[in-house]
């Protein structure tokens, strides 16, 4: 591990890739600084999930940061729209699913941004991948792009000339990768939550996209998957 | 009046400005919603502010968002940092203020962007301008600019062809232009607030940058300011 003296903002969902994302903030010698954003998903579970991985990898501090987009519906992961279910990820419905959450990365950097100007951070870490992910347009490396100029614009860091830089150091990676990645650097996945859809005792569905695709990559990474499901298949 | 049966989302703060942008909005024909962002400001007079103007011009609908931008804290509009007041707009300290809250514009854009696309409007109206402000970076035409392109690559809509254009019809209009606008538009501006730092009453309170700015527009249009004063200059 490297000490750079840097601070970093980590938006830290709870999931495998956030955890992931902050590991790497870590080894990278950041201190980091997680933010969770409660958005009035169904799986406030997340959040639990996320205090507990910023317990364990050392987070310098944790924000939950309260949004309740029900107020906009329009998301399965928001409304009253049942999360769509599937044996398999060749299976998994194409193109932009129903819960897509209208401008959710956007609103989420938009906050780490806010939060990183206010802490003197310059790096801003988000655990999206291109490669194994559920189609939503906001996880391409186009979008991070896109989203660096404006804070390179819209912030009076961006304007001093210290542009705060956004790293998604899993964009290139499939989920196996990630997977082997946060193995490597010690992360306890069994600390972190994917399900969109988990029973009441915080039981994985198995079959949602995200079950899937976490499934999908505990196998191909020959790793054993220490979540706790509530159907086997 | 003209119809286009487009939908626009309008955000709102219960500003001079805003409520001229949500009347040139209401005159181009669009059904609008307007969106209020309550972001633990001392001034939740504005809110309310708001929902007078909603109703006065006409809003499809009016929905208030609660959020705590306090958690971060960082600027004198969210935190226990005293705002500054001057005698003149002349006297106004340089540079960005203490009053500016970080990305707040980007965290605005961000949520009108997610309603937007809920609800299936194509515009997003905001009402910055880049003549007689505060000094704000987010308040640039090439702020805008780059917000639009991340709203064209992080959203379904823009993925499928039908970006969202976000309109600053004042980002080129003095104050005092925009009063003329609002007036002739019939938009009733005592029902708006500007202050930073109103008594407890409601009163505004004469000094500071936002008060000084809209006194001294208010004076070179020449027309009679309906604001009411704490403290007589």
């Amino acid at each position: 591990m490297t000490e750079n003296d840097q601070k970093a903002v980590v938006l830290l969902s709870g999931g495998l890739d956030s955890a992931t994302s902050a590991a790497i903030a870590r080894a990278q010698g950041y201190s980091w600084h997680g933010l969770t954003i409660s958005y009035g998903q169904r799986h406030a579970i997340e959040a639990r999930a996320a205090a507990r991985v910023a317990a364990a990898l050392g987070a310098a501090s944790h924000v939950v940061q309260h949004l309740d987009l029900r107020a906009f519906g329009g998301s399965a992961l928001t409304d009253n729209i049942a999360v769509p279910k599937s044996a398999t990820v060749a299976e998994m419905p194409q193109g932009i699913p129903v819960t897509y959450v209208p401008a959710r990365n956007t609103i989420f950097l938009s906050l780490a941004l806010a939060y990183a100007e206010t802490i003197g951070a310059n790096d801003v870490f988000i655990g999206v991948s291109a490669v194994d992910y559920s189609g939503y347009p906001d996880c391409r490396p186009d979008f991070i792009r896109a989203f660096e100029q404006v804070a390179r614009l819209g912030t009076r860091v961006g304007i001093e000339g210290a542009a705060v830089t956004i790293r998604a150091p899993l964009i290139n990676m499939s989920k196996a990768d990630t997977i082997r990645e946060a193995v490597q650097l010690g992360v306890d996945l069994s600390l972190t939550h994917s399900c969109y859809d988990p029973t009441e005792d915080g039981l994985a569905c198995s079959f949602c996209d995200s079950c899937l695709l976490r499934k999908k990559g505990f196998e191909e990474a020959g790793v054993t998957d220490p979540t706790r499901y509530a159907a086997i298949m």
